[in-house]
């Protein structure tokens, strides 16, 4: 019953056998090689236009790559305050820009809305040169709550950003589970809706630890080499890269991986809406669940073995948080979350539930 | 016949089976998983103390971490001026350390000699707070030219940075063919020489992507943890990293590969001695050859596929430089090179020389 | 009728004819003089204790020297959401920590609250190591919106920081008011209240551009001397700065301007009040007004030249705020304003409101 | 008998005035005044072209904010291995830069030469993306060992510069001796002779802390506003930067004060001359003299009062350096040099080198 990360179930199968297969033989290394070249055409065919491709092994360092192109180091962030960058990386983002401030806009379920964004905008002073200059936006899709943002949704920030000059990043982790939950294509959630870089995660979806930044303006990611290498983020034998990627996006694999993540979400939040002592504040739209337990249920399945974590409910309108006596949980599933794990999960919780109930 | 680097060649087949077996079941991220644990237990075992672990994913990442917590952002670190620090990793040290100063120190064979160190630090300025002070020395073992410290080289260098209150640090991209040439135990080329800190390659010498930091005294790294992670180098799914270096230890595996690589490196270096036309003023002494050849040799070379870079002499007396009509070339063995490409690159090379020696 | 800023009338005579007389004879540069040394020891008998001195020539430069000791480049610095540090210094705090994370905290007239303070701590994650630790509390004495912060209300905020571990800054560009305003002695509202660090302001207070940080500890200043010179901020002929801050303590001239600064401000907050169409929300306890005033009567002091800014009025409650046709203003008095320039702005504000009044 | 540097001796009266003259009376702070717009017009008018201008209050912070436009973090800038900015800024310039790398060239006198350069730039290695890329050539104007470089010098310099497309910055904190001597026009010696960015100094040739960082090409300098307010080196009370550079530009007054320092140059050079036991294997050309002295001369000197100091001679061809029983030691003269301290400097060296001379 391991619910704690989608970061905690290894790669698919399909993943593994292409990082084993691409072993053997020589190759140009720090991405000189063809599979590296496959790779980037295959996302320019994705994403129906030429792309600007780097990859690396974590989200953090693609983040803060992107970031540093989007601002300079005297410049201002805007963010979810919720939101990954702000919260989840130690000072990664300001790291990689040399300083620059992420200004977190609060938002339900870790989403920034059009208000709020421009409410965010017009709060911010803008005496030259004290005031830090807003120079981008970046959003997270889907979210780290587990909300996703339409097309209209992304559209709308974008057009917002754009006509105050800001640069716009996708934070996409987990940009799969929301493709899949919106069923649209990577075009229309990208670029056609205003966002400049995406942070494309593989290795939360499914992939060993493989993320690429994608500019879709290639010639705004120029240097992006040199930043990546004086990083530390260039990795030598770069084909074990391009094999998670290419065996990622082979065939719809990356989506397929996604339906089956958001289906065991949809199949927990299902089960735990039956339950006495449980609400879910969040409608749960990809793989990512949060719902408000009595502490006895919590106590119940941690004595079973379940591993999720307490999270933090702040986002929530106050009437809606956790009461004396209630957590709010995380629980996230992945492509490779069973079926009788998530029924175990519901068995345990509706037991300790029952008396509850009662009350 | 690629002999271009020791990247090109893929993981030994016993490190990629290791990750693969690491696949499947739920494990918890960044570093909580129980093999990280066993690794590090190993480390410990391996170099007769306890040390403080972390591994990440490339070699100037460890690099970087390293000195960042040997100098503050206003001090000196000598190196080699041929190390890879301060030429290949687009100042990743710079970056890592928020500023500090390389300063490089000649020597042949990129090796920094007793006498070339304290004539650096003596040449240094001390006044205060002009001159920035220094605060670390970093050796590169082997060296990015194919040389070896010995022990007591070593040992002489630690000395003279102890007693000028500097950190050492130990680049060990290629520290197994160091060790399998030495055939000295860990501990003593480390910090029974006065390491303090060594960037322990697994890469280069077999693994995918995994580097460890070591820490001959844990407490020196307070703090590593927040400095991984915001510079993006905590891997998620730590297990894989954990995987390689288990294997690569396994057994004296790692050592195993690095006496291969530097045997075929001998063989090499062997039958290029005699070749006309072709010179080796560095003796190889681990699994990186710098031959001086004359152009018509490393054209013929090249048109039957050979894979091997020009390299920079300028750190040869100029007696011994290339002369016109010559180039110095690197030619990296690994693991995996193969006799059969040892012997028809040579069978190329006495062919391309044999007009010349009629000279 | 200069209200525009406190660094709007120049030195006081008294700290220009000391730089002046500094003037002539050779002095060893860089702090070296013995003017420097008699000002070091002046502080110290001031603040009542050995204390380490390091002057600069603006406020940021001692805002983000002090800050970068008190935090690693991956921590968090609490402030007031409304302080210069996260607001008017373009990053300055982030350059010089090295990309250390400031996080506003909401309050009444730019005061930080005990209650406030606690449940912004309480709101920061503490997963290591993704969330970044908090390392210091910064505080503005007198603050941003020219309220006064008691020794009790200090000795609070510094008792729950240190509970925390957290280093504790007082940024005092306006130190000399809140002095004055509460005729402690200065040891009782700095060390004896729990701060560790002062940025000791003269220059809005009647210096020409001189900044102190005063370090309670000296041991913790370690290093500033090399801080201070890189980030290009030690002053070569330093018996300037030495000069300023001499006479600016000398006889307690500081207090005496600043007192002169204070009275102007009550002068200017009570014929205000007695006007209609102006509010005063906060009570003004130092030398700057935020008064609400109806528009017209702004432009009728723009039109009679009066110099004053808007400033955001987002810290009051929503039911203090301007409302349609009113605008909040600063006004700031210094040591140099002239009662008879207030008396005329009263009189034009009081003309100007007498419609409304009938309305 | 001061001659430990030019910053010892004060402002000259003028500039000292002319900051007296400022005081009184409201201005706008932070360079909106129109003392600072007139100094902004004359320094257009002084180098024939319209010129993008920042004050600041020391030399060092003019060169770490030039050369932050001249290079992303990860570039070379190419300078003198004896400069002020690799020897003497604590690591300014790479805290600036946020990380560049300053690489030194040998010379005699501090001085550059063309070939050099070349030899510099071609040593460098081209390999993208591990080597760092050369982005700026840094020069100095007069050198730090006093020599001067020519019109036909730098123009020489630029032009390879420019041939490999680096930026050119002049630090001139003793600009004004390098002009007086050339007897050229300032236009001539910069902006014709390729130069992009030169830190003007006035501390050192008579102001009291004041350096213009002046722009060429004012387009190049977008963005300087806010850099120098995060590194917190716009003065608030800007006015007074403004007055000692309006006094320093004023009928020449920088060129008067620079010709006596040369001129107190010039006559100590001669009197050293004469005196057996002191040589100057290099002749001064603008304000810094560097003899080699017998040990005894400088005892002597030393027990008379005379303050200078020891310099290192390792720029020297070998056969040029202090021998056993010598030391190198720097001489600066300064506008306020008294010919009767050169005459008793002279007069004490003398009587302590006669017995010498019988030797």
């Amino acid at each position: 019953m391991f619910f704690a990360s989608d970061n905690g179930l290894g790669a698919s199968d399909k993943v593994m056998q292409a990082i084993a297969a691409a072993n053997g033989g020589a190759r140009l290394g720090y991405g000189n090689d063809d599979a590296t070249k496959a790779v980037v055409q295959k996302l320019c065919d994705l994403f129906e236009r030429d792309v600007g491709v780097y990859m690396v092994a974590t989200g953090t360092a693609a983040n803060g790559l992107a970031l540093s192109t989007l601002t300079p180091p005297w410049g201002i962030v805007l963010c979810h305050e919720e939101s990954h960058v702000i919260e989840d990386e130690c000072c990664g983002p300001e790291f990689f820009t040399g300083g620059a401030k992420l200004v977190g806009i609060p938002g339900r379920g870790a989403k920034i809305t059009a208000q709020a964004l421009e409410a965010a905008i017009a709060g911010l002073g803008r005496r030259v040169p004290h005031n830090a200059p807003i120079h981008a936006l970046s959003i997270t899709q889907s979210t780290e709550l587990g909300q996703v943002y339409s097309v209209a949704e992304v559209t709308a920030l974008s057009s917002i950003a754009k006509s105050h000059g800001l640069g716009v990043h996708m934070d996409g982790a987990r940009f799969a589970n929301a493709v899949a939950a919106l069923g649209c294509s990577p075009a229309e959630i990208t670029w056609k809706a205003g966002v400049d870089v995406l942070s494309f995660g593989t290795t939360k979806g499914g992939g060993l630890a493989c993320e690429a930044l994608i500019y879709f303006d290639p010639a705004k990611s120029a240097e992006m080499v040199r930043r990546r290498m004086r990083a530390g983020h260039l990795l030598s034998k770069h084909r074990f890269l391009a094999a998670q990627m290419e065996a990622f996006l082979d065939g719809g694999h990356w989506l397929d991986l996604a339906r089956d993540a958001n289906r065991a979400a949809a199949r927990l939040a299902d089960g735990l809406a039956a339950i006495p002592g449980i609400r879910l504040p969040l409608k749960p739209e990809a793989n990512g669940l949060f719902p408000i337990f009595r502490q006895e249920i919590v106590d119940a399945l941690k004595a079973e073995g379940a591993a999720f974590y307490p999270w933090p409910d702040k986002g929530l309108p106050e009437a809606e948080r956790a009461r004396p006596g209630e957590v709010m949980m995380r629980l996230v599933t992945s492509f490779a979350t069973r079926d009788e794990d998530i029924d175990r999960f519901l068995a345990v919780a509706a037991r300790a539930a029952a008396p509850l109930a009662a009350e």
